[in-house]
């Protein structure tokens, strides 16, 4: 497999994450976004959506990062990102498209991007934007994840749901977002990042970092 | 079943044709967004998101339009909305997940209302954005279609590609979205809009909907 991503794309961060899981290795391609080559013919003539992650993988190149996700599970049912019982598997796949759906969207580059330029907003404007949809959805996970009891996980292992909330508390962080009143959420990151899957597969740790690679 | 909804949401009408296609009955209680019912304390200690839809079934509140139709064709597979197929399904995913990801979220009403207040753009400025944001996700979409071939649907029959891409296209023509350039979007719309699921779902035929009213 290879997988087309940019270190610090939360939606290619989902992919590593879920392929370290699963034990597939895979080939890393950066994709550099903030050099936007992601439009170009070559990319777009492999991906139409102009977007990051890109799988390359069973003959195929594979786009959007849900459905890649989904995809994984039913092409490599070991090491399941859902769990079995058809009732466990909603109440992941509720938290997870909450983050999916109402988060990514709207604090993804493209939009934030947008807001600079035609809108005219500030970074300042940006940032409060940011932290605007974040917590207008991580307010209610942390409380859905307060009915459900305190484990590390979600559930008893580390799934789909921390495959997706971990990027976007990396990029939360970012931004400065307090997640003081979220011990919910606080504590599950902490689970998953002493987890050797989740280091691999964090922006910190990758080839396209430009602070890695001074580092080195 | 019951079934709180609003008639213009495309996430109500996301479930209202899944039901329908799966020939499963409902109660439909109106949940009216203008008035901003959905946040009232009765609502959000039943559906923290406050957000709508919210199914009672199976003993259990239930919110996020995605996560309810994974959950929808995993408990009743009758019907099915995702083909039988790995990679069929992952066909039906990419662009069904494009659409919830990339376009429902920037385009949804809360994010709307932000842009007028308290960012303070106009309305044709908002509107700018809405074409915006469909383009740049149903241009790829139609080029995907247009690799697929020309059939009714994106397979053989109805699913949850098509569940989701109505109540889209219904969105953007009330934003007078440009279509003639996506022949196969249209075509697909057209042999849903014959469909008798599909009729009964529309934002036309709700009891919410005050123009239904005033024609009764």
């Amino acid at each position: 497999m290879r997988l087309h991503g940019y270190f610090r794309s939360s939606t290619s961060y989902r992919l590593r994450i879920a392929l370290n899981l699963k034990g597939l290795d895979y080939d890393y391609v950066p994709v550099n976004l903030v050099k936007s080559e992601q439009k170009s013919a070559a990319f777009t003539s492999r991906n139409p959506f102009a977007s990051v992650p890109l799988l390359e993988a069973g003959g195929r190149d594979r786009a959007q990062s849900m459905a890649l996700l989904e995809w994984l599970d039913e092409a490599y049912p070991n090491s399941p990102l859902l769990p079995a019982g058809v009732e466990d598997r909603y109440t992941v796949r509720e938290l997870t498209y909450a983050i999916a759906t109402e988060i990514h969207a709207p604090n993804n580059l493209p939009v934030l991007r947008y807001l600079a330029d035609p809108l005219g907003h500030s970074q300042d404007e940006i940032a409060v934007w940011y932290r605007h949809w974040l917590a207008r959805t991580l307010d209610p996970v942390e409380a859905r994840l307060g009915q459900l009891g305190t484990r590390d996980f979600l559930l008893d292992a580390p799934g789909m749901f921390e495959t997706v909330l971990l990027p976007q508390v990396y990029n939360a962080r970012r931004f400065d977002f307090d997640f003081s009143p979220m011990p919910h959420i606080e504590r599950i990151e902490a689970a998953c990042l002493a987890l050797e899957p989740f280091q691999r597969a964090h922006p910190d740790n990758q080839p396209d970092n430009p602070e890695k690679d001074q580092t080195v």
